[in-house]
């Protein structure tokens, strides 16, 4: 998907909201686990209730992966599921020396279809690049996260630039690639430093965890975040996926999903 | 597994290496593509031809992922085939806020039963001790990884310490878990290195990938990375599993991985 076609799908649903499918066995609603796929068939219901609110859904891979090759078919039977005018995460968080880089990328890009995967910078220039050699297919790199732990190392102050090493994995990776196949992760819970990051990469999308559950405020992260083409997806997971726990589970998702939806389109109509 | 019976084995086999099991539909053997599993029939022969010359055995989970539900079944599959008293490693490199790190323990060491992940460090302490939290399993945190890349931030210098980045990484680290539950991946392309982080964790296990393929040497990391208990896995993958790609190619793994266990033999009766 490009940047514009991603705007535009922004424009016509008056949103910018990514759902986050972190589907967990342990709370989905009970009678969901007599299907013969349960997670699957939680997120279809989840999908069929929100599609109309959210130009994103981003599967967290872990929880698949804690169902070993069962999840895995979960995730992918999940992934096909989903409208294909709307725009795809596979929160991943992947990377690894080049030639390994690759398979990751052939495994999010090639085996799977996702529009783009969650990358962490720790390894550097040659874990990163391969997922950018793939036409209309995204990086969405780890800069500011939105957990206690992001302000361990990703705050720390460079000696010689006097940045902090967040700004620097920014700067750097916009070597790497453009605003056309790379967004930055930044925590909700930072919106204090979307307004710096918003000076090193103005065009940039931004993918905003940390709504909701985590405690981020929509209002804030739109003053701070927001750029002429909206410039940011902000997720929720907890807060939509799981608002209500008995078989009224996907109506309730439904209407959490509606909610953050209206309030982005006032918040849109002031671009 | 615990630290001593890991040395206990070191000792009995007179070797502390870690053959690498990324497993590659394109590079393995051309009359293995007929059988039902080709990267778990070329995993068997490889670990039924190394395994009296290697203590620890490591998939990266990348070569798996790239072949979807099926590949992770492989996976499954290699880890049940190899020999319980070998320590076994999911180089997956994960790591996310903390209740998702979670299901990626969940993942590795209870739908799977690895002895240890590989984490990346970037989102801090709550993303890499809910891995600690799994009794005789291991986290190796990436500190100074072998690529190219992995000069771009590990080694920047920090302001407040005048340390490099992986410096400080190994160090607040340190307050996570012990010598008993963490290990550090350190690239055999950076033996300098091995000196200075020594004198940060002089008891923890390395996990030092980089020999063969990647250019390191093994006389060098020894010099400067080993410790009383050695205090190191050495790790080579293509250099071994790679090392002919006819109908001999388990022969040839063989003999690769005695070549480099003879060395270390040597190397260990220095102890």
């Amino acid at each position: 998907m490009t940047r514009q076609q991603l705007f535009e799908q922004i424009k016509a649903k008056e949103s910018f909201l990514c759902v986050g499918l972190d589907t967990d066995l342990k709370k989905i609603p009970k009678h969901l686990l007599s299907e013969p796929d349960p997670i699957f068939e939680f997120n279809k219901q989840i999908i069929d209730a929100t599609h109309q609110y959210a130009v994103a859904y981003k599967p967290n891979t872990a929880f698949y992966e804690a169902q070993g090759a069962k999840g895995w078919e979960s995730l992918q039977k999940t992934l096909e599921y989903i409208p294909g005018d709307i725009f795809t995460i596979a929160d991943a968080k992947r990377a690894d020396i080049g030639n390994t880089s690759s398979m990751y990328a052939r495994a999010f890009f090639e085996n799977m279809d996702f529009d783009s995967v969650t990358v962490a910078p720790y390894m550097g220039s040659d874990s990163v690049k391969p997922f950018l050699e793939f036409d209309q297919k995204w990086v969405i790199l780890l800069a500011a996260t939105s957990n206690p732990g992001g302000q361990d190392f990703q705050e720390l102050i460079l000696a010689e630039s006097g940045n902090k090493l967040y700004e620097t994995v920014i700067q750097t990776s916009t070597e790497w690639g453009t605003a056309d196949n790379m967004m930055y992760v930044v925590g909700a819970t930072r919106p204090e430093a979307l307004n710096d990051i918003r000076k090193l990469v103005p065009e940039h999308f931004l993918l905003i965890p940390g709504v909701g559950a985590q405690g981020g405020n929509l209002q804030d992260v739109c003053r701070y975040g927001m750029n002429k083409q909206c410039g940011l997806l902000v997720n929720s997971s907890r807060g939509i996926i799981y608002s209500d726990t008995t078989e009224n589970f996907a109506k309730a998702a439904g209407d959490a999903a509606q909610k953050i939806q209206m309030e982005m389109a006032e918040i849109l109509q002031r671009l």
